[in-house]
């Protein structure tokens, strides 16, 4: 076990904020990967103790040096590890013998490359478990802050701009599982004039992770907001939770995640081993919390730095100023994709626009038209009169115009004016800038993006974070005493469906029976017509052994019928074990609906719903909620399917009952915040909705639990 | 009439090339609107001759001034009306005149204002009309052509960066409606070291339209590679006449277009007047036309800018070279959703790059590891080797490499001879540049973007104009003589039915019954059930007259069908004219589709096909095509649609006969090549397609025309 004075501390705090670091693999060279991090560290004015490890060498870099960790011979609270793959294991079992908490392991050749690599990263990770240690990688860049000065790092950056590669330090951090795409994306924000403060890349996740990175962020003061890129998630639970403590926390995240495309999935497989989950329910969970979804490295620059400005619209409105009546028509565009209302501007600030340009266009988008393309007071007048109106946030295209020197300059003090005026409104602008035009954007947060779309979408994301972050939590509902474990319930139709009616979620009154005789009775009991179906263990896919028989119209048809499906199932499967026959009324009408719930491979657990038969199979009409969820939160996802019309009641249509999906919607989401961990899916499918009032019915269920040997992985 | 000299010259070659130019309105401020065009056709050494006119100065910026354009006294072959909208219409008075051939309105305030503004416009342009004077504008920001020197234009950006802001000159030309965003186009090429020759703006397009310039580029000899941003087009044939001659003359074309959104319609509306069209459309015609379309300003550049190296791939098919495993699994996303594929690496080329790199990644993408970021040899060998193997494009991402001085100079000498190998390869980079990078890349024809989603987009889209650039021109098909012109086919259903015979696209057979006997009749001929419909010119709509009866079992029921009919007509409208009582046998089975010619407002007629019923109501599953077109593309067309399964015979469904659809759809073609204009919309709904070698049939069919009124406008 590591020594007292590190049993309480996180060990993310060992790895940005170490009193004492080792570097095994330590280059005399500084522009090796085992010299960067001290040529670096070194630089930044690190205040702790370093010490170079290298049996070849009495000092690096003017540092005295050790042979090996235990020549150190006082505590260490985090090594370095920048060795090759083959020296890598006995580097770790050195760690573990000097009792050093944390381990940042550069090494690549793990998991990423190979079966036998992944074997190599088990066993070293074993080592490190056994000795206590907590590893971040192998296969990562490092990490660093930039207020402790320690630069675990081997990127080049830092050496751009002659050296001065430093970013400023602000309160953003920096999460991402891939090196190259963290760095990159520091150095898109450093050009941007956008500090930030930590950074980690979690490589292979073989330990820490990036769920506990978010987790330990969320309580970082240092941080205010986070940039986190991921491509799987070993547990899914885990992250979300961390999403939770980040949005509760009031942190707002931007996330990019790569995998959505088959070709992609499988290279995020040779990257960093992961698996990529599904894109919609990832989607789906990061709106649900709030965190912003980048699609591409500009767009995730774009919106963390918008982030920064700390500024996010109390409601997803905004005001269009535009030099350029086509931009206004694109950004409107852009507006209508992305969620942001563009309101129009009241008829008295309409009319003071008028006064100032009588041909200008004056309702939202606004479009100065050539006067405020020449006239600097006009075109400030032209974005101060709206949020004189009180627009949450103002999006002006003010095209290339920091490259005429004349008229930006005249520009500014305006500009700035307006900030004084406004100074919690969110105001972006889309123009074409060079780097030294960004410190007045950046000093006066103002947005300043290149692509007009972008802007949009960026202040729309601005604006839906703030709606997320200060949403209530949602509380789990209790999941009732009567419904069974997920490994409790048996296997079938008739178990899952036994689960439905335990957890309130109404199915169709069904018999179970026994013999032909009963068949009858019940299809007279129950209503006719009726429905018929094999009821089996053994035969989970009814209808592919031809185990349904629908439009059963006498008891005397239910009777032959039961002899039928009897022959049919023994016919296709001798050995199966048979319960009997399932006898129901036929249900005509409805809509026929989706409910699911299944473990993703990045989110973990996720209720699905979607409009049902071809809709689901053709037209992907589905949509994700990470539980627990309330009744709006079921409702609003209702409405999110592109077949909504269906259930609304549209040309003439009756309308669904909707509020008894989304009743069905929330006692699923409470038992899959209960239990999900161990369900591989559960679907009910079809759920027939009936019209208002009339309620909805499961017609087919189910269930399939985790083992628990896959519980563990 | 415009004097000889100019008769048989293009209007545009006199918009950017004038032997003399006149402007009216011209200031002796060189920062005004009336300044700035003679400013910089001074600046650019114009050869040709350069009239101000200004009744209140003898000379203006050093150029003897005219009181008007009479006291010129010799001809002039363009001149620049820069006057106040109150002083248009007699400065269009005096142009007509003179006699001069061309006119270049910058003045705003017409029809993008409001009413009064169009009856201006109207007024304006039929002065010119009369005096032979054809126009650009109003509301232009001008044209220019920068080796003729004659610089139309009063945008700011050729005095950036202290009065060098000229852009190199290049076979590039830009045609944009909007002037501020031909203008910001212009500047973000210049800043990626892209240069162009001519540019235009049409403004309101009251005469000289986008369709008309990219008509004129097409033929221009200067001009490889046509930009245009457009927002609307006054004749959507013209339009497509001039896509197709610039993709016959192999000059590719990319294309931003607006207006997507309802708020986007609106805005352009008020912008230039324009109407929207339907966006899918418009996008299915720039596909067909091989024109890449861009998204935003910064697609719209950076699509341009791939374009000018020239070099367009055989294949859509690339190698993915990555200095990072996160960003090659985005870029895999990107080629997956933007057609671009990515064959493995040859097992031999796999093996070369194991040996230089044991732990990269060399399947395809590639991903070079850590040594690749390192070692400039190792980067440089990664992108040859897969060249050497055949494939068409590379896509390399580079991260911010270019900022590490130390590594670039050691990369460019190898891009350098990577280039010198393979001149004819499409070569893109991702990676973050500095201005003073982007020379390099230009100079060796390489593409380089900052966003490695946008740089695989364009390496997608060069690969897909190169396809549609080679393909052999779509001949139309002869329409039958049989079949009438628009105007004389009847209306209602019987007649587009007899039209859609005439055409040989086959109908459901069907009698006129005239009283009950004769439906009992057909009803028994025809075969049993049948369906009942009401037939009359007068009721377009019949279901919601309860005008159709399905399913009719006997002789018997049809003739007491008939009479509900006749009554339910007569009480829905007493006086509708009557035919009587369309019999038909019911068709069971097979899957409803939809088939339709429609006039969009931007790009003419198109044939629409579409999955019919709920999948066209709620999911907009349709595609178009621009007449003329053959079966291939026809077939590509069915084949495009989210519910092609629902025809291709998924999941146990017999396979449609996919054949009879693509033969309805050229026949449909064909007519809507000849006739297209003259047709407001063409309806065939349901057109039910039978399994394959079974035919289709269409069950109802709608045609309106165009009152000849429309037609002129």
């Amino acid at each position: 076990m590591p020594d007292a004075h590190v049993q309480n501390v996180n060990p993310l705090d060992l790895i940005f904020r170490p009193r004492s670091v080792a570097i095994i693999g330590a280059s005399t060279d500084p522009k090796k990967l085992g010299g960067l991090p001290i040529y670096f560290t070194k630089k930044r004015g690190y205040k702790g103790k370093l010490f170079p490890v290298n049996p070849g060498a009495a000092e690096v870099q003017g540092i005295p040096a050790f042979p090996n960790l235990k020549a150190i011979g006082e505590p260490v609270d985090c090594v370095v590890v920048a060795v090759p793959a083959n020296l890598a294991l006995k580097a770790m079992e050195d760690i573990a013998e000097a009792r050093v908490p944390v381990a940042i392991v550069f090494t690549s050749g793990f998991a990423e490359v190979n079966e036998e690599g992944r074997l190599l990263q088990v066993k070293l990770l074993e080592i490190a478990r056994q000795g206590g240690v907590r590893v971040v990688g192998p296969n990562s860049m490092g990490s660093y802050d930039l207020t402790s000065g320690f630069i675990a790092h081997f990127g080049s950056a830092f050496d751009h701009h002659n050296g001065q590669g430093w970013p400023r330090v602000a309160p953003l951090a920096i999460a991402s599982q891939s090196g190259a795409v963290g760095s990159h994306l520091m150095v898109q924000l450093r050009e941007r004039g956008i500090g930030l403060t930590k950074w980690i890349s979690t490589g292979n996740q073989g330990d820490i992770d990036i769920a506990e990175c978010i987790d330990y962020l969320a309580g970082d003061p240092d941080t205010q907001i986070i940039a986190a890129y991921l491509e799987g998630a070993p547990d899914g639970k885990r992250l979300v939770a961390a999403l939770e403590k980040a949005r509760r926390a009031k942190k707002p995240m931007v996330v990019l995640k790569v995998g959505a495309s088959e070709a992609g999935a499988a290279a995020i497989a040779t990257h960093t081993a992961s698996l990529a989950g599904s894109d919609a329910a990832f989607d789906a969970v990061m709106k649900q919390h709030g965190v912003a979804r980048a699609r591409s490295l500009e767009e995730f620059a774009d919106f963390t730095a918008a982030a920064t400005t700390g500024l996010f619209p109390e409601r997803p409105e905004a005001v269009i100023v535009s030099m350029s009546g086509g931009v206004a028509a694109l950004m409107a565009d852009a507006a209508s994709a992305t969620g942001l209302k563009l309101p129009p501007l009241p008829k008295g600030g309409q009319d003071t626009l008028k006064k100032i340009v009588s041909f200008a266009a004056v309702t939202n988008p606004i479009d100065t038209a050539a006067p405020g393309m020449a006239d600097m007071g006009i075109l400030a007048r032209m974005m101060e009169v709206p949020l004189e109106h009180g627009y949450p946030a103002m999006v002006g295209f003010i095209t290339h115009l920091p490259l005429t020197a004349s008229l930006f300059d005249a520009l500014k003090p305006k500009l700035v004016a307006l900030r004084a005026k406004f100074p919690d409104r969110t105001i972006a602008f889309s123009c074409y800038t060079l780097p030294e035009h960004r410190a007045f954007f950046h000093e006066n947060k103002f947005i300043a993006i290149s692509d007009p779309w972008t802007t949009v979408a960026a202040v729309a994301a601005l604006a839906q974070m703030r709606q997320a972050l200060e949403r209530a939590p949602a509380a789990a509902q209790p999941v009732p005493a009567a419904a069974p474990a997920p490994r409790d319930v048996g296997v079938g139709e008739v178990a899952a469906k036994q689960l439905l009616a335990a957890l309130g979620i109404p199915v169709l009154p069904e018999r179970l029976a026994k013999n032909a005789k009963a068949a009858a009775d019940a299809a007279a009991a129950l209503g006719l017509p009726a429905a018929l179906k094999i009821a089996s263990e053994d035969i989970p896919h009814k209808t592919e052994i031809g185990g349904v028989l629908l439009n059963v119209a006498t008891p005397q048809a239910a009777a032959e019928g039961y002899d039928t499906l009897i022959a049919r199932a023994k016919h296709a499967k001798p050995d199966a074990r048979i319960d009997g026959v399932l006898v129901s009324p036929m249900l005509t009408g409805g809509v026929e609906t989706i409910l699911g719930l299944h473990r993703d491979a990045v989110v973990g657990p996720v209720v699905m719903f979607g409009i049902g038969g071809i809709f689901a199979e053709i037209y992907r009409d589905v949509a994700f909620l990470s539980p627990p969820f309330g009744k709006d939160d079921a409702l609003k996802m209702i409405q999110s399917v592109r077949g909504w019309p269906l259930l609304a009641g549209a040309r003439g249509r009756p309308k669904a009952d909707v509020n008894a999906i989304a009743d069905a919607l929330v006692r699923l989401g409470a038992y899959a915040a209960k239990y999900g961990d161990q369900i591989e899916s559960f679907d009910i499918n079809p759920f027939v909705v009936r019209q208002e009032g009339k309620g909805a019915v499961a017609l087919d269920a189910l269930l399939i639990a985790r083992n628990q040997t896959q519980q563990r992985h």
